[in-house]
């Protein structure tokens, strides 16, 4: 690879204070780090990545979906380059995941612009909206909207208080059908990149300064509801009850078990609510939402069919109507073997150890790599901690990442000039 | 047994207009009949309760305890017969239990008065504070702190928002020092005697108007708190998670199964919260509360026994701190023998056919059965519904009740004059 220009380099002190201000985004009362899309404070979290993205020279948009977009133009023919992450977080969550990307590309603008580097391509660096699984139990909502995935099947999901996601799109101002008109012209994109933190114990564990994902894991998410009969909890005697509770933890357990049966797979529950909350009253209804994790789809549709043949028997011992409604399949999500190929040269040529690696985690990329050729790259996670206030990565992993995702866009930007 | 007087006479329409006033005062936005003893409308609840005691000619009394206590005044020694239940009702409740005790009570004073009857002993009638389980896990708290069993330690308990019992009280108006203060002096109480509907199909299915309580059931209760760590749902391998949650779900099975295995026991599971509420992170704490019922002390040990080992495995097994705090038990509470067969020759002499059994749901007259001889008559639940909207009992039956009750406190001042 030939260089005709000084080397952008990345500022940490920079990196640094991007992601202290962030952190500083918070929702009141909450444990961690929290910053949740339909929560009173990720507008202003993305605000200020908007401002960031203007000062760094970015022509900036706010998409019908939420996106932040800023454009930074090239010298070519239009073609673009796309690059980003997201800034909203979980419920007790951290300070690096989705932000590094964001925060790193936006470096990696500036970078470029302070080393005099004019690429060919249009360099768009988006901070895609409401990546974290919301309380309709959808991820990816942004980046779902740019690639025009959603329906208004998706708008009409409702959390656990029949509230909808349009209702609660609404309330931090986005327009429903804003949103589904929100689909990006990917025609034009040469290739995605998103650089991120691991939030797996992989590389530390072997070592590595930066992962190089292959594939992304597929996910297929529900929702399992319990109807049974509330009586009194003294009178009834134990074979006559009709607990959806005992149905619903019988299922959780379900979870856990067919999760752990495979190859890289993954089965989790989370959001369970008994009604009544007494324990002087048998449980009338339960619900709870989970999620299966795998790299092979024919193992999701497994995994659906024993799920849900579980929960019909553990209501059915208990004569316990049960509902599994199971959201849209995550497809598993491969990356482009030739843009990996060049975030690998590039990572080598910058004397950079690492590994290649399966993302268990979801992430935007898996949405854009069914649009355009994509690649990602990880950073450590400390003892593979994410979602969780001890989420950490090292600064000097954090700048080792943003410089080979510079390199890595020079790169891809020179192999679409061949 | 001979009788000097009138008949008293039970008004069926009186009886009918108070339920129905009662049922009119619930909190609003609440599921079926709620009038929780901590939310804001049972003292509302209770005032009426006075006011109709006042009409009735009682001399009325709120103690410290919150229970509202009415006294006619007999024309003999000053001694005493105690009748009562309560108004306070689970969430999502019925119009019936505790209620019917209470007007009934009320309206057996006014069939007295009407009838001219004057008793020697004096009638007191209490609706007693807060008998339903609260958010702290304490039931029968007004009758407790009449019998002198509350300590600081009750009051020490705290919610799953961890407030305590002494903070939700003042909220409500009732003061700590004078809760622990309201013990009443039961020295001059010659028996006490709670009318109440079944909440149990017994004596429906048996054809029975009556129910003669002989025993009420043993009550243990408790709460378990898992402490899990919260991981990233899709990079944590299974065989290395701390999931907190499936901990609680495995220990909410052991609770069914262990309530399962006993005679007339029972095993309830409810107020399940896990959190982080996410399913893409691993559950880092979850917490539950439960109960075990039964006739017998000894089974309740046992069970005890079992479920704190049953739930330290199911943590131990994935990596879970479990702790399970258990309230004091309530010991199986027998009624007096002697209280019990005046009960049964008044419903005898009536013409109304009885049942005898065993009460699986707890009740004021357990606490003050360890203070003064106690009986209990059940009116029929039908389908044996309770704790919920459903939860109904004929006027009629209602009606029988009363009249039973009227004449048993009748039988009970003239055995006490011999």
């Amino acid at each position: 690879m030939s260089r005709s220009f000084r080397d952008p380099s990345v500022d940490a002190g920079r990196v640094e204070a991007g992601l202290r201000t962030l952190a500083g985004v918070v929702e009141p009362d909450r444990p961690g780090w929290t910053r949740t899309a339909l929560g009173p404070v990720d507008r202003e979290g993305r605000e200020t990545v908007r401002r960031w993205m203007v000062d760094a020279g970015l022509e900036t948009t706010l998409d019908g979906a939420g996106n932040v977009v800023g454009r930074l133009r090239g010298t070519g023919s239009g073609r673009s380059l796309m690059v980003g992450s997201h800034t909203d977080t979980v419920v007790g969550g951290g300070r690096f995941d989705g932000i590094v990307g964001v925060v790193g590309a936006i470096e990696t603008v500036r970078a470029l612009q302070e080393a005099g580097v004019r690429l060919a391509h249009d360099l768009v660096v988006v901070d895609f909206f409401n990546e974290e699984p919301n309380e309709f139990g959808l991820s990816c909502v942004g980046s779902r909207a740019m690639a025009g995935e959603l329906t208004t099947h998706h708008l009409g999901l409702s959390d656990d208080h029949g509230r909808t996601l349009a209702d609660a799109l609404g309330a931090v101002g986005i327009d429903a059908s804003a949103l589904l008109g929100a689909r990006y012209d990917f025609s034009g994109v040469d290739a995605f990149v998103e650089l991120h933190i691991e939030q797996g114990p992989y590389l530390e564990q072997h070592g590595s300064q930066i992962g190089l994902v292959e594939s992304i894991t597929g996910i297929s998410r529900f929702r399992a509801l319990f109807q049974g009969r509330a009586d009194h909890a003294g009178t009834t005697p134990m074979d006559v009850r009709h607990d959806a509770g005992c149905a619903a933890a019988g299922t959780v357990l379900a979870v856990e078990r067919i999760g752990s049966g495979g190859d890289r797979t993954k089965g989790t529950s989370g959001q369970v609510t008994f009604t009544p909350a007494a324990t002087n009253v048998v449980t009338a209804h339960a619900e709870f939402r989970g999620e299966f994790r795998g790299p092979e789809a024919e193992w999701l549709h497994h995994a659906q069919d024993r799920l849900t043949a579980a929960a019909q028997e553990e209501g059915g011992s208990r004569g316990v109507q049960v509902e599994v409604d199971w959201l849209p399949l995550q497809e598993p999500a491969p990356m482009d073997e030739s843009v990996v190929g060049t975030l690998a040269a590039v990572v080598d040529g910058l004397g950079l150890s690492s590994s290649r690696l399966f993302s268990g985690a979801e992430h935007d990329a898996a949405v854009i790599a069914r649009q355009v050729p994509a690649g990602m790259l990880f950073v450590p996670s400390r003892d593979g901690r994410s979602h969780c206030p001890e989420e950490w990565t090292d600064l000097d992993d954090i700048t080792a990442g943003i410089t080979a995702l510079t390199q890595a866009l020079v790169a891809l930007d020179q192999r679409g000039r061949r």
